[in-house]
């Protein structure tokens, strides 16, 4: 937490108006920070990043993308941790506000889109009640890039007219809640977030609600990434193929899916290029 | 079309591999634009416009963006025209292979990312027939664009457990054919891309599978673009609302979009920055 005793002795936190002392006003950016590979960052998110005094960061999000950040900037990660303290979503809010009210630029910086499965509405909700200035930088939401690296569309003509974004993750733990009737219907891609150790249950209860059991299914781990692994099955064989992910992946499950190329990250643009430069 | 005669007497098409005159491999890549604002650009997307040699864009990218590639590159719009002649996807997918084929760098940009209703999949699908090298590069998807600029979580605890993307715009024109049962659900975001001229019958097929009619609907033209412009209505008000657009724009249709605020674009960052700089 800022300590505002200490800051308020600073002069360049002032500025002159009607004649007293006023503190210029902090504020916060919500800032996607992509998938994970740093070129995924919006030139916006990376100019942003690049004014901040404050960096308030999930663990997704990489040293390669933090360090761009300015050195001077202080840098709280908020990472959610098995063994030890982590931060309440509302102890994050209130930090933010905090180092805003102190006249602070505080980046906000999370993987993929702070409004998809990012928990954002909740940052700008605390913001907006505190009256703290908050602006949203969107970003490329890992489904995004799952579907890109892997070759395969999340919305195709003839196999896949709409695309749904759930989380495998329950509020309360265990079992995610989720309209299973309306996700087994044909011709839609369900992409969920989080899902990776409740892939048994959720096959289990799409494929009781009717999809079928060979309805292509993609698990890209770490997408975007150097280290990206895909695997290609089907929703059949989604809970076993599951077993073998370790890192932050997404299930795609979907007719589309069928497009999909698996195995390791496909070569990087930049080789691309130096081969075609060749 | 390229003209092979041509392109095949330029020795700087060629090299040599094993004594025998090779004409180095192009490649085609499909590109994100993103949603309007040229610094939601992602670094990658920006990295690779700027090695192309041939740039095959659709209308929704503009010429801000389009003025990033290389002077000396090729542009094709191969936007859909009302009163002349428009390029069939069929005639995309040639020219993007014919163009490859020939040795090019081949960028195809589009408006938001490729794989969601950008047509991407059929795309990548003829550059895999011909042989010829296809990546993807994903970008931010107007839909992410719409809720950061209206300050509106597509997902949001206890609103919004789900987000999915359909489109308004019929394969064979007309009404769409969506699974409405499915969209009518509440505590889900519904997006509808291109759905503008068919806001009336959309809300009244969500109305009549049960979705309430003070379900709160957003309407954001022009995402991120200078002539952002917002609508919030409800679903019942949404025909209505939408008769005052004109330009490209989505409707999002959901609980957590009680959060959006209205009007014109938010004060751009940069301007943000600006005061806070102050």
């Amino acid at each position: 937490m800022p300590n505002h005793e200490n800051r308020s002795k600073r002069s360049g936190s002032f500025v002159l108006l009607n004649g007293a002392p006023k503190r210029a006003a902090g504020a916060v950016w919500l800032v996607g920070a992509g998938p994970g590979d740093p070129e995924l960052l919006t030139i916006k998110a990376l100019k942003v990043l690049q004014a901040a005094e404050v960096v308030v960061h999930d663990g997704l999000v990489s040293d390669e993308i933090l360090d761009l950040a300015p050195a001077s900037a202080r840098r709280i990660s908020v990472a959610k941790r098995k063994s030890r303290h982590s931060y309440s979503q509302d102890e994050i809010n209130r930090m933010l506000v905090a180092f805003a009210l102190d006249g602070l630029k505080v980046v906000r910086l999370k993987g993929g889109d702070p409004f998809i499965f990012g928990r954002g509405g909740e940052e700008l909700e605390a913001c907006r009640e505190a009256r703290v200035e908050c602006q949203v930088v969107p970003g490329v939401t890992a489904a995004l890039a799952a579907g890109a690296g892997a070759g395969a569309p999340l919305t195709h003509r003839g196999s896949a007219q709409a695309v749904t974004f759930v989380t495998g993750h329950a509020a309360k733990g265990g079992e995610p809640d989720l309209d299973w009737e309306s996700l087994a219907k044909p011709n839609l891609t369900v992409v969920i977030y989080m899902g990776v150790s409740m892939a048994g249950p959720i096959a289990a209860r799409l494929l009781g609600a009717g999809r079928a059991g060979s309805t292509p299914a993609l698990i890209v781990e770490n997408a975007s990434r150097a280290d990206e692994r895909r695997v290609l099955t089907t929703l059949a064989g989604l809970p076993q193929a599951a077993e073998s992910v370790s890192g932050p992946a997404l299930l795609i499950v979907g007719e589309a899916m069928a497009l999909a190329h698996a195995g390791q990250a496909p070569p990087q643009v930049e080789a691309v290029l130096r081969k075609v430069r060749a």
